[in-house]
């Protein structure tokens, strides 16, 4: 088998056997076949794409390119969740707990990666002591005893796509919906879950900033999930404006723990209820979505869900201190009030700028190695919808460098739409995509 | 500049602009844009083509990418001639004399590439003695004195093309018009000449086997000449079998002396007429294609083309006592004759079959580091349209080694299609393409 056939033989429009992906994943792992063919093959399926069958062959070559985390210890019907990513989503950190609370097993791998913040790992990283790194025996009982624990994923998680993914990111080949899901599915699979929710973000704050192509995207890893024996639902979520109020590390770790507090802005609550729902369906904890949303509701009422985070954060070394008084948790030493500047109802807050803004003040990651302000970053004081007079804020911004504050602030004020009339409002949840609902 | 936008704005379908064209050639040259982010770039342009104007751009870049031959001080109108290359296209060794001694300067350069023979310098090698490596002013100088001298590519000459195309080679981004233009047309436009004649090849042993690509692909070069201000025609010429009967280095030798001394095939003879009746007429050494071709015929049969080429051989260190007496030259051990095992007309000799039998024997480079029998090769005996019966001789195997011999027949009997009806003979010329034919 030669990689130069399996090129021509897409660029020219043929479908690829299982072998041939097979092939190309292990020796492209291997490092038996060079990056310039690879990334000829990719712009090759950016242009003739993949069909659901090719998709499904991929996944799976990816999925067995390195350890695949065996589960089989932990008690119960694991669900895992993967959102797609978005501007100020900290679902999982209140989720996780939630969930756990109502029976569900989390035992929930994450990764770092590239952004506007950081990851779910660098936000529980806030928390002092907070620990990431447990031995795989650790992480079961975890789960086995107290139904929840994230650890950052395995270092030999799905290889095959750190490389891909890293030659697509230079070779605008990223954009392509069979690249994408199984690049997300291979890593799920991977991870050892029985049964995967996931969050396939919309907007300008998202992968994929267009409707169609985000319900394209679910049903696409639906049908592979399906394929693979995982019961797999998909919902599609608004990520026009950021997600609740708060954008960078510890300001989301607050939001989290006000959500687990019944309190917390309404769709970060919403959506912690309709991923949440479906989690403990799949897990059959609930008879059907209305149970299951009350299961939740009462977790938080009760303070159940509050307490599992506790318990949580303090099995993996986390003082809890700082999360029953979250004031003590690391600030950033000035906070700057962006006004309005006229008069009007918001019509949209641009999530991606929002993203950036953040980003400039040292909340995210530019490169692999970059080191993430755990204290600095973006809380809206108004959303979508709000009207407003000129001198109201618009926002806070937390920084800790005074030239960083006016950047940002620069960049922020743009991601602002006021008009006189009053606004349509998006809705929070667009949709779901199941095996059924596929027909 | 960022080569990642390049790539983006290229799978979008938009047209890149000179700068950026010049920075991708320049840097990719340079080392400082690797491999990997070319050849997703060369697979988008596969798919989403180049117009006119980026084709012209980069065949400009490509050229300015290294040392630029610069043939001021050749008097006269500097013709360069082109074959886009076949199989037993030996046209140039005879070409070059013929016209010379009409009064046209060649001064040519010429490579020596892969292929199923080697190239134009390979050939002129087999005369003992004949040296291609002459300073610039040695160059110069003998194309002043006796209008003629073929010398090997300057090492610097277009580098971005050598990085190219052998990314393109194992990438399957070689068959795309405008990147086959543009690497033609850069090496012509650095080798300094004043007007160019392209004999672009179609059939089934020439890098265009469809007779409307060979077209396309003669229309884009004269495009990318007019533009730059070349004088240039293209000729569209038959290679579904080969040209003449030889196919090997020495054996080519032979037969080109054939055509100088006024005998040799007829289709070989016609091509260098016309060909060389287009570099008379660009070089302004007559008034017309009809003058033009007079010109070839007296320059042949009064000797003057022969003695030219006698000249040029012993200026260039070669050995005439060998070129008076060819049976002198390299002889292969034996020759097997390949005897027809059915009776009828011949329809079809495959090109590049015949290529190939001849490759088996060791006439040509498979690598770079290759080392070229320059005494092996095919002779054929018959030529489409021949009535053969059961047991005449189809074509002559000369080897120096029994077991390639076999190999070689086992491979050469398969080009020929015999059949009982009277087969449609292909035209030589398929049509010339200029300036002024394009409108």
């Amino acid at each position: 088998m030669r990689i130069i056939d399996i090129i021509l033989k897409k660029r020219n429009g043929e479908k690829l056997s299982r072998e041939e992906i097979d092939y190309m994943v292990r020796e492209y792992t291997l490092g038996n076949i060079p990056d310039y063919q690879v990334s000829a093959l990719l712009m090759a399926i950016y242009f003739q794409k993949l069909d659901d069958e090719e998709t499904a062959y991929l996944t799976e070559s990816m999925m067995n390119s390195g350890e695949i985390v065996d589960l089989r210890h932990v008690e119960g019907i694991k669900v895992d969740k993967h959102s797609t990513g978005g501007v100020g989503d900290k679902t999982t950190i209140a989720l996780a707990p939630i969930v756990a609370a109502c029976g569900v097993p989390v035992a929930k791998m994450s990764g770092r990666g590239l952004g506007h913040t950081g990851g779910t790992l660098d936000k529980l990283e806030s928390i002092p002591g907070f620990n990431v790194n447990l031995t795989k025996d650790e992480f079961i009982n975890q789960v086995n005893e107290i139904k929840v624990s994230v650890i950052g994923q395995t270092s030999n998680l799905v290889p095959a796509d750190k490389k891909l993914y890293a030659l697509r990111d230079v070779t605008a080949t990223v954009d392509n919906i069979s690249l994408i899901a199984s690049s997300i599915m291979s890593k799920k699979l991977a991870s050892g879950a029985d049964a995967i929710v996931l969050d396939v973000k919309t907007g300008s704050g998202a992968f994929m900033q267009d409707i169609n192509d985000s319900f394209e995207l679910a049903k696409e890893m639906v049908q592979i999930g399906t394929n693979m024996n995982r019961e797999t639902v998909a919902i599609i979520s608004d990520m026009d404006q950021p997600l609740g109020y708060a954008v960078g590390n510890c300001l989301e770790i607050k939001e989290a723990i006000d959500v687990l507090l019944g309190r917390g802005p309404e769709d970060l609550k919403e959506l912690c209820i309709v991923v949440g729902a479906h989690m403990i369906l799949l897990a059959k904890k609930a008879d059907d979505l209305g149970q299951a949303k009350a299961m939740i509701e009462e977790a938080i009422s009760s303070g159940k869900a509050f307490s599992v985070f506790k318990e949580f954060v303090e099995r993996q070394g986390g003082d809890i201190t700082f999360i029953d008084n979250i004031e003590l948790l690391p600030k950033a030493k000035e906070i700057y009030a962006l006004r309005a500047t006229k008069r009007g109802y918001i019509h949209k807050i641009h999530a991606n700028t929002v993203g950036l803004s953040a980003m400039i003040l040292g909340a995210g990651r530019e490169h692999k190695d970059s080191i993430i302000d755990l204290s600095v970053g973006i809380v809206l004081n108004k959303k979508c919808g709000d009207f407003v007079t000129e001198g109201d804020v618009l926002a806070y911004i937390h920084s800790n460098n005074s030239i960083l504050t006016e950047q940002s602030a620069t960049k922020m004020i743009t991601a602002f739409k006021i008009e006189q009339n009053i606004p349509e409002i998006r809705p929070l949840i667009f949709g779901t995509v199941t095996k059924e609902s596929m027909g």
